[in-house]
């Protein structure tokens, strides 16, 4: 027999990949599973795009995306130096992760968080210290100072939570830290505060954003970092030459272009959260406070968050079930439209009703 | 006087970046730096890509990118198991180091060629074994084997040579190593032959290709790779979990449904390469034999590659010079159109001409 040859390295032998939540491809959903956002995105940006769509996509596109860069610069008071794009915000996790993690080098963070922080943590064989969240969720900023980590994750709002850490206390965090703190603002255009302005403040910050959520551009791949000058040029060091598209760039200038579309759809989504929110709690369910576009909610005994997830994917409503310790109790429900929270809400009525309760 | 906080890894601290071709976002240049592909994209891409310009860019795309790599399986003959698709075949070299190599995890590969190797080996602090082709840029198969490397990579046609190593010498060479070998075939639509059928016979071969160059879609970065399901299977824990956008999975399956324009395209773009390495050696200039969308050539004295290469520039032709032993006396044109070749041929008439010497 045969002896199986390993051509891998043995961290990445022994780790599992990062498992996304469901994609399914086809129409019908009520996807309420990756915190997609459930309004288009604004008629502008998609002419912008479709103008892009021509002779020029033979050309390579603008490495560092310069165009780009000098808009979310003018947008959100920085200088273009201090922006880094990625395909993605998971792009720039990477790049950090690939810049200052490995082999005696900690990258730390509180849990439960983004799952793909770990992951990211075993491609590089680096140490992770995980730090448990009290049950309020509030930060553990004394057992994060003495992780003396080269890297600190902390997503604001945090997922599966939904939960936020005041920019005050980042601060703070990021005084006491050694290396660098990377603030995950993935889902902050839903929130009442945002970090931007630690920058300019602590120069160990990098402040992460996306597209994908508040801009409703999730299949564009699009995201962006703001840190120092000298953390960016480290970044790029590290970045793939060509990693955002020609398509991707001109995407990002025109939702910029249409900040007030976003805004509104933004504020559209915390108004529906906070009726989602009474609707959960209304079955008794434990729901944290949530600045996100989902909000994290424990179900009430005797039905079972596993049940409850697949006894909606059933009737074609997918939301996420986290099976890992902590998290099996609780569902994370992306904050839909209106008429998906509507949906949504009565056939949680009939599966957690009485009568229903073998359903 | 404060001092400075590294906040990177060393190696990282230490490194250069990757320093890609210029990329002009004006018009009026000529560019043959790149390798672009001087003929747009087929209309039925650029219109599948519009069509899929709409309201689901709000949503993630595949990450698995099925339908792209079941119609790459079913173009290539091959399974879809085997098939990853990358944001640009840079992204899968990428994850191919990332995968395989690191400390005390070697990488070989025969110089020159493709300078983003040695980039990303530094990224994860492999060391690297550079074995020098002979002049002929025959394959020094017994040196890449003496080198025992987790990864070797064998880039044909090479990068900047254009040369070829025939597809049987490479499989004997992967019958000898242990480690992978990843054969770089971004310019093989260019070529005579290719390697896609040693994928069947050899476990450890990994086989790159690129929509950039052939199918003219450097914008929208999407490149593919086929390699055994155990290899994918690996690489895939390695990537960013929606690496490729939707509009490059749309592009790529429109671009496969419209191969034949590529093939013409090549076709012309061979035919066109024949008539500049004719031009060139009428200058006294020594070219390589190439099967690649470009050549090089190195220039004859007095005339210097980089006196050349400036005062191309300075008439907004852009070629590319390498400022690195063994290369500083050559360039690298790519193949343009019919008429970019003219202008260029003229352009170096007069450089060339025993009048123009001062130019």
């Amino acid at each position: 027999m045969q002896q199986a040859v390993r051509y891998f390295r043995p961290n990445v032998e022994a780790m599992a990949g990062y498992v996304p939540g469901e994609q399914p491809q086809g129409d019908g959903y009520i996807k309420l599973n990756t915190n997609e956002n459930p309004y288009p995105p604004p008629r502008s940006v998609l002419q912008a795009i479709r103008a892009a769509v021509n002779d020029r996509l033979r050309l390579y596109p603008d490495p560092l995306a310069t165009d780009l860069r000098r808009k979310i610069a003018e947008v959100y008071g920085t200088r273009t130096e201090r922006v880094i794009v990625g395909n993605g915000s998971d792009d720039i996790l990477a790049m950090l992760v690939r810049a200052v993690a490995g082999p005696g080098r900690t990258v730390a963070y509180p849990v439960p968080t983004y799952s793909l922080y770990p992951t990211l943590c075993r491609i590089v064989d680096a140490p992770v210290r995980e730090v448990p969240y009290p049950h309020d969720f509030s930060l553990p900023a004394d057992r994060l100072v003495r992780a003396r980590a080269a890297l600190t994750f902390v997503a604001s709002p945090n997922s599966p939570s939904g939960t936020v850490i005041p920019p005050a206390e980042l601060g703070r965090l990021a005084r006491r830290l050694r290396g660098l703190l990377a603030i995950d603002e993935a889902y902050v255009d839903f929130a009442d505060e945002h970090c931007l302005h630690l920058v300019e403040r602590h120069r160990n910050v990098v402040v992460l954003r996306s597209f994908s959520k508040s801009f409703s551009l999730c299949g564009i791949r699009l995201g962006f970092a703001v840190a120092r000058e000298e953390i960016v040029e480290g970044l790029v060091k590290v970045k793939d030459s060509y990693n955002v598209n020609r398509l991707a760039q001109v995407a990002g200038v025109a939702a910029l272009e249409a900040i007030g579309v976003m805004r509104a759809h933004a504020e559209q989504i915390r108004a529906t959260r906070a009726r989602l929110v009474r609707g959960l709690e209304a079955f008794g369910w434990r729901v944290y406070p949530s600045q996100a576009n989902f909000v994290f909610a424990r179900v009430r005994p005797p039905a079972t968050a596993r049940g409850i997830y697949e006894a909606l994917k059933a009737r074609r409503i997918l939301v996420r079930w986290f099976d890992s310790p902590g998290l099996e109790d609780g569902l994370r429900i992306s904050v839909g439209s209106e008429r998906e929270t509507d949906v949504l809400l009565r056939e949680l009525g009939r599966l957690c009703a009485p009568h229903a309760s073998r359903a």
